[in-house]
């Protein structure tokens, strides 16, 4: 099963193709939404995958949720390609892929927290254009197409727009990562440790949930490790549209995930890369 | 401006007046709740305290709940005594006293996370007999009372009964500790790593929320230090209701807070006493 994703030559989407998308995507959240919620803290036998350096469960409600996912995508846009963390990479003959987590933060999931989410983009083959993050049990879905200036939470309490903080710098900023064990690699360590050093506020624990709170204003600075494309495409274009930049730690783009660092404006994100990119890396 | 606590001749309480008593402590939570929750993710100005080692903002939503709270304490039972975070301790002519964190994870607070909530304890002078935890955003309210067998969660989709995981061991234990920092002490810091790799997965960032995941049983280990006694009161009763245990690391009360340790079953429980107390402490 291939995790690789390729840049291709971009397909070129309209603002009304655009819209439709959105829309869409939407329908994708829903049916995900419907197949993970009567999952979430009931008794769970999470698997360890192989390969993988710390517990990572993999429950049923991840695969079927995709299973229904891809099953949309395949009968709306059968020429689209979809990269899922649970069935693998089906290349499409247009360059628009939908790029897929299920559940994004499964350690949370099995625990109970509702920092976890499901993770749907849409790649235009240079890029990630669209992107959703749906939290089930809050009821909270984060949406942004920068192409359409739309970064928006729709929640319980109804619709806001995002956007990030524009005046926070590194000394005032929040920052939030999921685990320290992500940077516990000599090199890594230290340049992680200088920047808890000079930030207002850090924190952990956060998952995809965090990265939705830089978009929404009330966090910074999200600095992590060893991401899959699918665990960050999603979030790029949520992030993009709110005001916010998304890089690797050398300044590279996202979407294949690894050292990510996404922030509430392009000034704090020079000062993270600062500290975070090496030319050795 | 005192937070002391001090235990007394414990006031009896019989099964009617404790049900009273735990309706009252909801009236509680709905005016917490509702004081707190416009607050929730708008502007905020965090003032940081003296004396804390690390940031923890103090909002007007912290302040104001708590006046709200007292207000109706001291109307409904006026020879009841008040332990509040913000606004100090009131002796009572009751043993009975109420402790009061109207935001608990006030730093989750400001980053627009949910793992924040209102914690209402109703101490008896030996031992805290009633608990709540109350999270205004997701609308999700955690209760417990021993004396009642009465250990439940109240969210949008009804009431469940919380009941910790029986079997779980330290090897296959879920942990979840609010931030590594707690630990960074000499001595700390090498048993809480031990309990690190010994445990299934460990996790941070649960503030209040995480205890309450151990009583759904999700959850199964809460590990910390340097809490007040308001930090971790109301939780006791949940979590005692629920099967579970809450102890100091040596095994002792955690009525006033300090290093404490909160796990699903007896058994788990003394498996980490083992590993973390310390005779010389």
């Amino acid at each position: 099963m291939s995790h690789s994703f390729d840049f291709r030559t971009p397909q070129a989407v309209s603002d009304d193709e655009a819209r439709e998308l959105l829309a869409f995507a939407h329908t994708l959240a829903d049916a995900s939404r419907s197949v993970i919620k009567p999952y979430f803290r009931t008794e769970l036998q999470p698997d360890d995958k192989e390969g993988r350096a710390y517990y990572d469960p993999v429950t049923d409600a991840d695969r079927e949720a995709e299973t229904a996912i891809r099953r949309l995508i395949n009968d709306a846009y059968p020429a689209h390609g979809i990269l899922g963390e649970e069935h693998g990479y089906e290349h499409g003959k247009s360059a628009l892929t939908w790029v897929l987590d299920p559940i994004d933060g499964t350690r949370a999931f099995v625990a109970g927290k509702p920092t976890w989410g499901t993770l749907i983009a849409l790649h235009d083959g240079a890029k990630p254009i669209l992107g959703i993050m749906d939290q089930p049990y809050t009821e909270e879905r984060y949406s942004g197409v920068q192409q359409l200036d739309h970064a928006q939470l729709d929640d319980r309490n109804g619709n806001h727009v995002l956007a990030t903080r524009s005046h926070t710098r590194l000394s005032t900023a929040r920052m939030s990562s999921t685990h320290p064990s992500m940077f516990d690699k000599p090199g890594i360590k230290e340049r992680y440790a200088q920047l808890q050093d000079s930030v207002q506020l850090d924190m952990f624990g956060g998952d995809c949930y965090a990265y939705c709170m830089v978009a929404l204003g009330t966090m910074d600075l999200v600095v992590e490790a060893g991401l899959a494309p699918y665990d960050i495409q999603a979030l790029i274009p949520i992030i993009e549209a709110a005001g916010g930049c998304v890089s690797t730690w050398d300044g590279g783009p996202a979407d294949l995930g690894g050292k990510i660092v996404a922030s509430a404006n392009k000034e704090l994100h020079a000062e993270v890369l600062a500290i975070l990119s090496d030319p050795e890396d």
